[in-house]
């Protein structure tokens, strides 16, 4: 398959997380695992499995400390991402990937984690919509799209998005086709059983259910965020 | 939110297995992990960790002899689906889960186990297009469609289908509002990058290139199929 690099081997990553949820990284994980001559590695804080919101459990293979540097980086989103801001290991780790890897992908509120580590200054991005209002505080752009590419940053939107971004990350990272043979691959046509996959288009109610669902998480982030841009030399 | 068996706690649960296509089970793992009141199990033949077809630790939390009566039986499928056709343990619990459960919902090659164990003979039933030939095989009616119903049995065509099928089957199990939910906190409103997830829709050459890939699962799962079917009293 044609493709910009194809040749490099590449190495691709994706940081697991306790409260991560696990869609987060398993649909992006389901694209980039395809994508040809590449190895994914698994990550976590330790080899120490985690659970992901729902209870799942999700097994890192390599410590940060351990990896390699990345071509990619996928930070995922969830509740969990709430200790992720403030911590620092985990922030200077993505830091050091990003000055090196060729892109740095979030999805969902994965795009908090990067914001703490100060990767959004001046850049547009998108993240999950019940926390979008958040990615000001950090100095990002914010857009109200789908998938964001600003330089060799990639912000997908809430959950689902992952997999619009991932098979834009390949087609970035491999050339229109490789992307092409994994949505065939996936079978990716969708079909969305209800017109409701965004504030805009859901009832009021609905959105004022999933909001009060979240709130908790909502409020707790809010107060993170206010802490971690209140740091000297942030 | 309303529902028409709101009140009931209701348990779900998916089987995990050595070369499982991921995205199978995590995908509409995302979905019915959320459904309201409810219980997901994790199921194994062993409570022994599997990798999926690319290599992801997934573990088990049940093993399939300890497992409860489930409301909803998920079955994925992958590569590993050519072993569990003539896993006679597995049939045999997929089979008494049948039975007794309100819905058995199969993902991608999943829907071949369910015909290996019998459930599909005179039902219309889908399943990844790469695979959609051998459903007749088994005694079902071919139905080119992302997400079939067919009494108590949900087939859904490939990998990311599961998504469109999950909520369906939280539809029917919850009601329309509970999967609208579901739908609008997963921010599914999706905008694939490509047009070319069905073999109608992709390039020609873009589908030789999959079925060469898949070519040597697919050589042997046409063989396992014929000796399954051959079995005396099948």
């Amino acid at each position: 398959m044609p493709g910009p690099i194809q040749k490099d081997h590449l190495h691709l990553g994706a940081i697991l997380f306790p409260g991560i949820d696990q869609a987060d990284f398993t649909t992006p994980y389901e694209v980039l695992a395809s994508v040809p001559n590449s190895t994914f590695h698994v990550l976590g804080r330790e080899k120490t499995p985690v659970q992901d919101t729902h209870g799942l459990i999700l097994t890192p293979e390599i410590p940060l400390a351990e990896a390699p540097q990345l071509d990619l980086l996928l930070v995922p989103g969830g509740a969990g991402v709430n200790a992720l801001m403030e911590d620092e290991v985990v922030l200077a780790f993505v830091r050091r990937q990003a000055a090196g890897a060729k892109v740095i992908f979030s999805v969902c509120t994965g795009a908090l984690v990067l914001g703490a580590a100060g990767l959004l200054k001046g850049r547009k991005a998108t993240t999950h919509w019940a926390s979008h209002h958040l990615l000001s505080s950090f100095g990002a752009r914010p857009v109200n799209a789908r998938v964001v590419v600003d330089g060799n940053v990639v912000t997908a939107a809430g959950v689902t998005s992952g997999l619009d971004g991932a098979l834009r990350v390949v087609a970035l990272l491999r050339g229109e086709t490789a992307g092409q043979m994994i949505q065939l691959y996936t079978q990716y046509a969708p079909e969305p059983p209800f017109n409701c996959g965004t504030p805009e288009s859901a009832a009021p109610e609905l959105v004022r259910a999933v909001q009060s669902h979240l709130r908790e998480v909502l409020e707790a982030r809010r107060a993170i965020v206010k802490r971690v841009v209140a740091k000297p030399g942030w």
